[in-house]
């Protein structure tokens, strides 16, 4: 119940230890294109280039800076916790000019700031954080197609701790590249990294004037692998495959508007469950992240201490606070299968009795 | 049976499916350390900075190169298949100036010419590739410390075909960084590319002057999870890392020498079986690779149904041939778990059966 690796349901572990095959086995290639199908599907999108990348979710941030970006290019980052500076750290990494919006740990982004930063700029990319992992704050993504719109960019998306546990629409949002992991609220063991890309940023893709920086992310060169033609490129995670194949079945098999509306309903259960403890809960309710709760480390208590008795005493594992929030909060995750009523109620029981 | 995955031993995959947890959680660090530890072992290294990356063994192949070269810098490549060429093309992408020596496909590189390339000059590194997948020749490794020395390069070798099936000696053979994967001769799905770092290629590391452009594979910053900091980087593996413990406890039981022995006695049977069919086997003895066996196609023979046939019939992949083998070679691979009795036999009477 940390910020992930969430639980794996047993379905998927099993499935993560089935006989290793070939990466070209065509028994292997079926699975590669039904998991195609099915991220498509949870990723809210039609785009062709959606697929797994073969590395964990920050190899997915990379991917799409180091395929849209290229020297020089001007990049607009929203940045409300570590993962938007991640971002403008990578894009500076592709040699990119970083122009930073900033909003204050634990709040969201104010999309008149954005647009503000945007206006009569011109931009390469516009990027956000859906769902700030660090912080525990659901970023409202409705206004920034707009502001995209408006300095010519297009809209890179963070979606490692919302996809699969609140509503990823790529095609509605108009969200040009979104990259996500499968240790969150996928329920998949973590090192692989979802990513979509539209036809806007294929586009962009295809007509570069310099390579992609990095050969093993190179979109060019895996979209043909997973494309019709198969070229070798790298040796597929086959098992890894495998278990992402499973976990998006069980996810499609739940129903994801089923799925959201048990995340949101695990979420509240807890908030009023921590709030009863009398725990402040830093993030505003309206923009609170079901999938991840933010909780303020009360004053006197030592939170690791607190952490390390949890995991001893009762195999639980919470999240400590990261920038700003480092030894001031705990994140808790109800991602995946861990948003159960079960979790929630050892978490409560057992802080409670931490607490004491 | 081709030139990976291998198979994976039912221990290996047990372990792959255990219940995920956190990637701080002190029982992962524990296995963690222990595989550091054990991958020094197979590589025959005392290097601290030994791990595995958290992607393929061709992204080990980029963390070599980025971590170690910055733009403009001098990189001398020897090419005898599709990896040296792939070295390249990474170096490339870097911005280094790369000169290479190339050898003809199904031989091995002359030492003479290496030196010749390197005479007079000045090189940051010099990188050649131990196991030729491509080509199933094993390079001798021993001349190359001397001319790595008389251009003043770092030498950095790929060992994803030897590690675990031929002895990889990095210390002894004085190699200052080297990269792997987990599904060739260490017998465990693919996903992890284990590498390793000298004191030396450290410094050089330590002290560059421009930031590693792939944030992912920093090494500078990868080193602080690994060492005794555990600066959180990106979400490990969790269960890959599981598998690679078990894979390489394995490998120590059976012992370094017992298996590289197995790996060569195999190769021996499969080559007099080969012969035996009247089969041309293109690499000349004295540098053929035991893990991989390239096979020339007899005259009027369609090599894909012959590959599709073996799949159908006794569920038995092999490898169809790169480069300028391409369709005029298969490629077989005995690697780890793969290197018995059994598959020699399976893959000579399946063989012997569809070519009459």
């Amino acid at each position: 119940m940390g910020p992930g690796p969430s639980d794996v349901p047993p379905r998927v572990l099993e499935a993560l230890s089935r006989p290793t095959i070939g990466h070209l086995d065509p028994v292997f290639l079926q699975i590669l294109d039904e998991t195609q199908g099915m991220l498509r599907q949870v990723f809210g999108t039609k785009n062709a280039l959606t697929l797994p990348m073969s590395a964990t979710g920050s190899a997915g941030m990379e991917t799409c800076f180091v395929n849209l970006v290229e020297p020089d290019d001007e990049v607009l980052i929203c940045r409300h916790g570590v993962f938007g500076g991640r971002m403008a750290e990578v894009a500076r990494r592709c040699r990119a000019n970083v122009t930073l919006v900033d909003a204050p740990w634990g709040e969201a982004l104010d999309p008149d700031d954005v647009a503000k930063a945007a206006k009569g700029r011109s931009f390469k990319v516009l990027a956000v954080v859906h769902a700030e992992t660090s912080t525990g704050v659901l970023q409202d993504l409705a206004p920034f197609r707009t502001i995209a719109d408006s300095c010519g960019a297009l809209l890179v998306v963070d979606a490692v701790t919302s996809l699969g546990g609140v509503p990823v629409e790529l095609d509605r949002m108009g969200i040009d590249a979104a990259y996500s992991g499968t240790q969150k609220c996928l329920s998949c063991p973590p090192g692989l990294s979802p990513v979509s890309f539209s036809e806007r940023a294929r586009r962009v893709l295809s007509t570069r004037k310099t390579p992609v920086q990095s050969w093993y992310l190179d979109l060019n060169l895996i979209g043909q692998y997973f494309g019709g033609e198969r070229v070798y490129h790298h040796t597929a995670p086959v098992n890894m495959i495998f278990a992402l194949h499973e976990a998006l079945r069980a996810i499609l098999e739940e129903g994801l508007e089923h799925r959201y509306a048990r995340h949101r309903q695990q979420a509240e259960a807890l908030w009023q469950g921590l709030d009863a403890l009398g725990l402040e809960l830093p993030v505003a309710r309206g923009v609170r992240l079901p999938p991840l709760t933010l909780v303020r480390v009360p004053m006197g208590v030592d939170e690791r201490a607190v952490r390390a008795r949890l995991l001893r005493e009762h195999d639980l594992e919470i999240g400590g606070g990261l920038g700003d929030f480092k030894g001031k909060a705990w994140r808790i995750g109800l991602m995946g299968a861990s948003a159960t009523t079960r979790h929630v109620e050892l978490c409560l029981a057992a802080l409670e009795e931490a607490l004491r």
